[in-house]
């Protein structure tokens, strides 16, 4: 699950590279994208349920330039009772492939109740459904 | 009414300079600073009037680069009625006083009924309040 | 000339709509996608210029949401002797075709001669290409 | 060394918290106060280096809503060969003192040679410079 996003001047911070900020909406791109295509962001509201982050772990190993063609991946990696962690990577591509790694992250999310605000544990038929992205993984 | 800015790495663009779309969230957070210091804020809030920007007329006079120190500025400069206008300066500043004309904008505002989600005329005493701020100008 | 972008949740602010100042990162990822594609970056680098903002009158027609897919135009609407203007639009999609228009925009930018950091008069070849791009307009 | 940072309209997202990504802005924010109180940028710069983000590793304790006032702070934790570390913190405070943990990061940075384009050894006065930090730490 992947979406592409060419790298352009407004991406860019005072050392022409893409801002280790700006890394961080390509991996929201990316998740949002993930979350669309599997029907995620519904099948969490019939719950009233909502993803939260809790922790990012973010790799930067190579910067990346004007022009780049940037690969953003999305994964579920892992899934605990109380938190599951999506791994996400960002290529540069070379005529459409993967090239260089750029960014590979790890990131920690809970489901939390709209009600009452407060974390629950992944189980029944939440965890089915995670489960079952866990299966097709990439 | 000013709020003071150092440019860091953060805002530039491929250029070099802050970018085009940077300053928006420069006028944006004067903007609230105005508000907030007004009690423009829950003012609204209390009538269930929300303000929506209708039009932005910017003009970019000079660049700004890393280190600079901007003064940004909100004014209420015209009250129609549907709508009214902030008009707003950022300004580069050397040793604490305004030296170049950077940004000049115009924006034109309506305020929202929050219920009806429909604009309001601007009268009454939200009227009052909008000039009560005209007068203090600057 | 278009992109199209899906609106996600960090697109939006305080009001749940897509952020004023963010749309200007919308119009600046299609003028990218318009000089990549008529390879007016190259042409402009060729000749030591810079196409630099002088002006952005914007308005916001109506509100954009979560899951609204956004086609955001870019054209060449007039040349003058120091400047030239893009217009640019941004439409709610239905069904990939545009339905509501959310944004118009006219954007004035000028040459800037890289070594002398000043502005040029756009005549000669440079004004033909641009003239060319003139003609084949949207 | 700390900033302090308004919650404005502009930093919310879809759940009207505070957005992942935003939080890398107020962070940077704080190392560039912190890096130009200690005139870290020049003393860099005049041995043509530059620090480059290898690792961001960030907790998300708190959300943070509109008007909440942060603070930001900066201290470096540690000093390895190759790297040296950040420790940064956000809190909400209350009445001018840290109330809530919002954020905890720990941010991995190397020494880049902008001539050759390589990491250096922190070693020699630049690590002297790191360690006088060190100790004052926050």
């Amino acid at each position: 699950m992947s979406v592409d996003i060419i790298v352009r001047g407004y991406h860019l911070d005072i050392y022409q590279h893409v801002n280790n900020g700006r890394y961080l909406e390509f991996l929201e791109e990316s998740r949002w994208d993930f979350l669309g295509r599997h029907c995620l962001v519904e099948q969490f509201q019939e719950r009233n349920l909502a993803i939260v982050v809790a922790n990012i772990n973010i790799n930067y190993r190579k910067p990346a330039v004007f022009g780049d063609v940037l690969r953003v991946t999305t994964s579920i990696s892992a899934i605990g009772n109380k938190s599951f962690k999506f791994c996400q990577e960002v290529w540069r591509t070379e005529n459409g492939e993967p090239k260089d790694l750029v960014i590979d992250a790890i990131l920690t999310f809970c489901l939390l109740d709209n009600a009452s605000q407060t974390t629950v544990a992944i189980s029944g038929d939440v965890r089915a459904i995670l489960e079952s992205l866990l299966e097709i993984g990439e």
